[in-house]
Order: C-alpha cells, then sequence, then structure tokens
C-alpha cells in the first residue's frame, strides 16, 4: 500500500512501551523495530528516518539513506558524545507532556526543601510533634534555574506562579519575562543570588563537570534556607560527584535533590543513597513518554513532507 | 499621647513571635499583651478590639466594651465552639503570606503523591534503582477540592497550573473560573470524580466527622493513583480519625497527608505515625505569621475608622 520507505526505531526504553506506542504509530509507512530480534540482520539501507534512545552502534552504519535522525529524549549527549554520526539534522524530542513532568518534579522538589519535607519525616519517624519556627515562605527563596531551554523556561513559570523569586542562567544570553536573566559572563553573579540551584543543563563539552565544589562554593550563603540547596534532574556527566558528596558532607550545600548521576543505576556503594540530606529518584523526573515521542516525530515528518523546516534541530557544534 | 483605647492581644502561639510583631504594629493606640504577666489582672472594660487565639475565656466578659474581635487564624472554631461570645463582628484572618503557604503545602502533597514520593523515598532507603512505570502525569489526575473559600481558591488556581485535573466542592454553591464546582446536592457526584481529595473545610457543626469511611468509599477508585488519596490541612474535627485509619489500612484509601488531627498535638501511640502511605506534619501547613495578623488587623481598624464596612467577617450561623 504505501509507497514511503520506513523508520527504524531502536529505543532503548522499557519493552512494553515501546511495542504498545507503535501499535498506533505511522500508520502510512513500514516500521522497522530493532527491538524485534527478526530484524537484527534486515536490511537497513532503505529506512529514511531512524528513532533512537542510545541505539546499537551500528546502526547508522546500517541505515545509510537516513534523512533524519530523531532522538528519544530531551538530551542528545547520548548519540553525540558516543558514536560517529553521520552529518544528518538531529531533532530533540521537545513535547508538553515531558516538559510538564519535569517541572512537576522541580517545583515538587523546591517545595520540598522550602518546607522542611526531609526535616519532617524524620520527625514523623521519631514521633515529634514540632513545627519548626523558621518557615520562610517561597517569596523569600531564590531559585536559580541553570538551562532555559523548553524545560528551563517552563520550570521558571511555574517556580514563579507558586511564588519562589526566580532567576535564570544559561550560556547564550536570553530574554523571559518577568525574570532576572545571566549569561556566561554572569555565572557567578547568577550563584551569589541563588539558595536553591536548579539544574536543567545538556550535556556538552562546556557543561561536563560544571557542578563542582568551586561551584558550590559560589552560592548564596546567608539565605533564609540556612545553606544552599542544589538540584539536577539534568545530566549526571554535569556533576563531579565526589566533589558533591563533600560539599553535602561539609555543609557547603545543605540538602540536594537528584535524579541524575555520573553513572546510572547509580551503584550500591553510593553515599548518595543513605546520606539523610540527600533525595534520590532513578532518573525518573522526566520519563519519555513514547506515544507522545512518536507523535512528535510525526509531526515533525508531516511537516518536512509540507515542504516546512524541522523544528527543535540539534545545533552540533554546541552540542544541544 | 493617643486617646485611642486600646487593643487587647490573647495570641497563644510562641511567645516571642508576638513579642517581636508586636514592636512595630499599633504605633498609635495602646495595646495590653495578656501574654505578659503584669497585665493579668488589668482592667480590660475599656479596650476596643480584641486579637485572639485560643485566648483565656474569661476574656470576652473582662473585655466588655469591645467592638470587633479579630481571628488570629483563617479558622474561627477556636472561638465559635469554646465560648459564650458576645454578639460582636468577628473578623477572620486573611492574608496574602497565610495563602501561599496553604498553597505551597497542598501542592507539594499533590505532587508527592502524584509522583510517588512515598515508593520513591522507600526505594531510596533499600539502594533500589527502579523507575515506577505506571507515572501519571497530572493531567490524568482530578483533585478535587473541599472548601472554596481564599484559601481553597487559591490552592485551585495553582495546583491548575502544575496541570493537574481540578474541581471543587462547597455546601453552598461557588463559581470559580475554568473548574466545574459542586454544592451540597452534588457531593456524591464530586466525590465519584476526585482521585485526590483535599481538605480545606472549617470546622461548624456541618463539617464536623465529615471525612469518614462514607465519605471516603464514594472517592473515584478507577483512577490513575490506583485508589483515592487524602489530604487533610483544615481542621482535625472534620475527620473521624479511627475510619480514615481503617481506610488506609484495608484499602479504600491509597494514601493521606496530615496536618491536622482530631486531638493536637498528635499523641504519640496514634498509629498515623508509623504508617508507611502516611505523611504527617505538625499543623504547619499555613502557621499565622503574626506580624502579617497584625497588619491585617491595622488595616480593618483603618477600615472601620474610616466609615467603610469590615471585611471577612464571620457568618455566626453557618460558623465560617
Amino acid at each position: 500500500m504505501s509507497e514511503k520507505r520506513p523508520v527504524v526505531i531502536d529505543l532503548r526504553f522499557a519493552r512494553e512501551s515501546v511495542v504498545s506506542a507503535l501499535r498506533s504509530a505511522f500508520k502510512d509507512r513500514p516500521v522497522i523495530d530493532m527491538g524485534d530480534p527478526a530484524n537484527a540482520d534486515r536490511d537497513l539501507s532503505d529506512a529514511e528516518f531512524a528513532v533512537v534512545w542510545k541505539p546499537d552502534p551500528a546502526l547508522f552504519q546500517r541505515a545509510s539513506g537516513l534523512k533524519v535522525i530523531f532522538s528519544g529524549g530531551a538530551g542528545v549527549d547520548h548519540i553525540l558524545s558516543a558514536y560517529e554520526l553521520p552529518d544528518l539534522p538531529i531533532v530533540r524530542f521537545v513535547d508538553r507532556s515531558l516538559t510538564d513532568r519535569m517541572s512537576e518534579w522541580v517545583v515538587w522538589q523546591c517545595l520540598h526543601h522550602l518546607r522542611n519535607g526531609i526535616a519532617y519525616a524524620g520527625q514523623q519517624r521519631d514521633r515529634i510533634w514540632h513545627e519548626i519556627s523558621e518557615q520562610p515562605e517561597a517569596r523569600d527563596v531564590t531559585v536559580g534555574v541553570m538551562g532555559l531551554g523548553v524545560l528551563g523556561a517552563d520550570a521558571v513559570r511555574k517556580l514563579k506562579i507558586m511564588g519562589f523569586d526566580v532567576i535564570g542562567w544559561s550560556r547564550r544570553s536570553k530574554v523571559i519575562d518577568g525574570i532576572a536573566t545571566f549569561d556566561a559572563a554572569g555565572l557567578d553573579t547568577f550563584l551569589g543570588r541563588t539558595d536553591i540551584l536548579v539544574g536543567l543543563l545538556p550535556l556538552t563539552d562546556d557543561t561536563r563537570g560544571i557542578y563542582d565544589r568551586a561551584l558550590f562554593s559560589k552560592l548564596r550563603r546567608t539565605g533564609p534556607l540556612g545553606a544552599p540547596v542544589f538540584l539536577n534532574a539534568g545530566r549526571g556527566g554535569s556533576q563531579k560527584e565526589s566533589e558533591l558528596i563533600e560539599c553535602l558532607t561539609d555543609g557547603t550545600l545543605k540538602a540536594a535533590s537528584l535524579d541524575v548521576f555520573e553513572k546510572e543505576p547509580l551503584v550500591g556503594e553510593s553515599p548518595l543513597w543513605s546520606m539523610p540530606n540527600v533525595v534520590v529518584t532513578p532518573h525518573a523526573a522526566a520519563a519519555s513518554d513514547v506515544r507522545a515521542l512518536l507523535r512528535h516525530v510525526e509531526a515533525q515528518i508531516a511537516r518536512l513532507e509540507a515542504g516546512e523546516p524541522l523544528e527543535f534541530v540539534v545545533d552540533r557544534t554546541s552540542g544541544y
């Protein structure tokens, strides 16, 4: 029926979510699902599009006729850093669902630290009824968001509505209505005003290991939380984990909520699991909904076929 | 200097917060602070206004010349239910700070249950890296807010911006832009649509014990959280605690976040402290900021003296 060339799918997500999403996607186009062992040796040279998350390293050689690569997540370091990639447009995954989920996690954890969630959980365990008298409200606390792409901009907006004082940082200067923003040259000023640092940076050569002792030491120490708090829901490769652990131990940081780690899954021996001032979630802040991902891919392919430019194309030099 | 009649203060809050707030309040009027033992036997018949939180039962007889009673909190059950009150206007405490704090707590706890906070804390304790695959997003979950006064309306607005599907209930019909609301006659319909029930009701004859097994059994059981969740930040007297505990044990409720209890402080033997599906906070959701309270009282007195009507006057028949 279809004369369209196939789309090849190599998504290392939970298998059932991929199978289920594929049932209702790409109605007018053949699909080659690399999760199906029957396709292991299939000729891929006719594939026009690839949708990938941590794909087989040989995929891009085998699929030599690709026109576009779609990343299965908001980040593209999983392919940029790991493969010799053909010179093709790479499209990031941008989606309302992904964005909303990330903002849920960020607002949840900012409120958790604002409202003494860790201390109250400890008091509950010990059956202690004690109202913590130093309870700042959101407007007294400055949340500094690093990374002002689609995710960062949405988090900023929602944090502001919850009452937080919000400022933002991105390497290249960005304007966001109603908040002060800083660029590379303004990093120290940004950090010096920040009580809760929210990391939403992509992983690039510039951001690898950026969250280190030197950076944490520049956060505001006179804010109403007593000491600064660090949240990371971007990429674990951006944090120097040994220095992060030291800073959480020696009081440079009051607390942290971490969804990402240098090495995932986080190893069982990591002290982060049991540190009383750390919240660990297993890279679950904003899971890609595979159905939403495939809708996004279909929409971009439709744009292309209508002669419109692709959206969310990655700048290979900056890495995001 | 002043010829104004005194304001009497009987606020059973943390003493230092009252003393500190009084330093910068009522510059043009004498203050009788009942927390100061020197005032124990003072003649109070000249006092014109009273600002009270759980005051001395004899206060209203001794202060026989009062014109207005100001409640130190959003609720007024602490005086309405406990005293033979003179027939005077009672003014509730309404304040941006109180409202913002309450919405912080409500949004925090709704996100905590949406994002599997209890399960992830357990996995962290056991060093288990496992992404919970059934992760609905906020728009899939209906939060039903009971009580649509100033606090309820603000919580509704912020929950909606976080993406939740929100509906509201109040005894008397209320219209809130953009959400479906229900009144007394619509209670069962409201409950049948609700996944997370948020209690922000005042304590009155109508609401005493309203959160019981019969009510919890009517909540939606087919929602994306698996079973309904209950939050109470209104008044503990509205919950039948023994039935609440049963429902949390037998699966009628999946989980609860409780800031208020039938008896406060919550007794050490209460099973609620150690139930794995319960979050306990010690009536700390929205502490009255005493400075903000006194600003609000000053503003209302200024209105009265300018010939304007008082705001936030309690309807003695309905009890709020």
